[in-house]
């Protein structure tokens, strides 16, 4: 590994876990990290989520080979511009962020003196803060990055090393065609989670103690994704913005076919479209991206 | 328990895994049982998921004190009507059924000599068939009953304590409000669901390889629903249209809400909305009816 430090500057579920994975797998290298929260910062001491918890971010970044900034997509340019004067000349900049294209453009006007590649872990679980981050976190997990067309293709290696190293598989692909791909693998999903969840809270007729009793007949899972963070996926929506509009029109429109197909009582339809989308589920377990087990291996049927 | 012998018609994922729980749980109670898939028969008997199986409904229910119809909703009123002359006078006619409201109309009119009491077990897997079944299904699960106003108060007890020795809970309604709060509790989630992967699945500008890799990012979640048994799916929204129809108008609604508020980048209703749901995921852990680890106990992080 040539990162011999890395800074990681947010001490969350994601940050969080790549200290922890640095540790647990390049135990030669010395992690530094930063969190605005003063409170998330004495947890990160506590856990030992890195090496050494700075009091400012610029602390943080002194003397690093690589800076991760792991804080909402919103937040990036305001944090590369506080440490760009610091950064060591030639450290590279990345980040962890949920869409990419906003974060390109905001990164390279922050800091225009050091290299920035950006990735994303497409990575995480419901829980966010200090005490969600675990070194497996990445383990099987696609890391996408989207290098910029001059970047350094010899830093660019060493990144897709690192996130290697860290257990991740790594994709590199431009920023626009990233915020197309995860507007339908993540974003939209957790906007239709986030709606369905608020709707069922709402409804007058059907209280709110009868969609948590039964709500293992499918609405529990959703509930889970609308768990995540505010501020983080209120931040990824208003920076991915276009791919996300194009994305749930196409999911409206859909919708509106499936709608359309009860009140003609159109059983087929309904049985066609049921049954195609089971091979994807299969595609997914078969590729190790979701847990064979039934009902994803939950223990609640045991007691 | 008064019933001494219970017939289960449909041997799929519901109605073996109510074999398995009276083996486990009432092992006094001798239990027969048909499905009309031989192949369905055939692993049945190999799993032992009956004490006998038969290869008529009607040789199932001779002398059955309880007979339970677990077959999907559109195909109740035909089984009822195969199986009418055959049962035991007093014998209680049940199911399992999703939808309650016609399943009611449908059995009284095909069963006029028996009682019959419907019933919904809030429980159950992606998986179907026969090798889908457990015992442990319906523990710390809600089961729904919806007797008709002139139910024997005597039979209904023994209905529910039936229910309770197989490890549920029990709550009674009437069919029409049953099917207003599953059609938001399950229904819906199942139409989103089944929605979002084909409309990921049909993408041109997303390949399938892209969407199924990247899926950790919250997609996958829906997959695991939307590989549900599209027979009893079709069934239930040709058979729970009016509730369906109605909840599906008002998420409609809050999605257009949630774009309104991304086209006009108001963070501070994404935010808000983003904050209120994370209230429900809580209670529903709280009260057992989902797992409280991260990402539902999934181990695919242990690689």
């Amino acid at each position: 590994m040539s990162f011999d430090k890395v800074a990681i500057i947010g001490l969350g579920l994601l940050g969080g876990s790549i200290g922890l994975a640095v540790a647990e797998h390049l135990p030669g290298t010395a992690t530094t990290g930063y969190d605005s929260d003063e409170r998330v910062r004495r947890r990160a001491e506590e856990r030992g989520l890195v090496g050494t918890v700075c009091a400012t971010a610029v602390e943080a970044v002194e003397g690093a080979d690589l800076v991760i900034l792991c804080v909402p997509v919103g937040a990036m340019g305001e944090v590369g511009r506080a440490i760009a004067g610091t950064l060591k000349p030639g450290a590279l900049v990345s980040d962890v962020g949920s869409s990419k294209k906003t974060i390109v453009e905001a990164l390279a006007e922050a800091i225009p003196a050091n290299p920035v590649i950006p990735a994303h872990p497409v990575a995480g679980t419901e829980h966010s803060g200090p005490d969600a981050g675990f070194a497996a976190l990445f383990h099987q997990r696609w890391c996408i990055v989207t290098p910029p067309e001059d970047a350094d293709p010899a830093l660019l290696a060493e990144l897709v090393q690192f996130w290697e190293a860290l257990g991740a598989m790594v994709d590199t692909m431009t920023p626009e065609h990233h915020d197309r791909v995860l507007a339908v693998t993540s974003h939209i999903p957790h906007l239709i989670a986030y709606t369905i969840v608020g709707t069922a809270s709402d409804l007058e007729e059907v209280t709110r103690s009868e969609v948590i009793k039964y709500s293992a007949g499918g609405f529990r899972d959703f509930t889970r994704i609308a768990a995540s963070d505010p501020t983080m996926w209120r931040d990824v929506f208003l920076n991915n913005r276009e791919a996300v509009l194009e994305m749930l029109q196409r999911f409206a429109s859909d919708l509106a076919a499936m709608r359309r197909a009860i009140i003609e009582e159109d059983g087929e339809t309904l049985f066609e479209a049921f049954t195609r989308t089971r091979a994807i589920r299969r595609s997914i377990v078969a590729l190790g991206q979701d847990d064979a087990r039934p009902d994803f291996g939950r223990k609640d049927h045991l007691g």
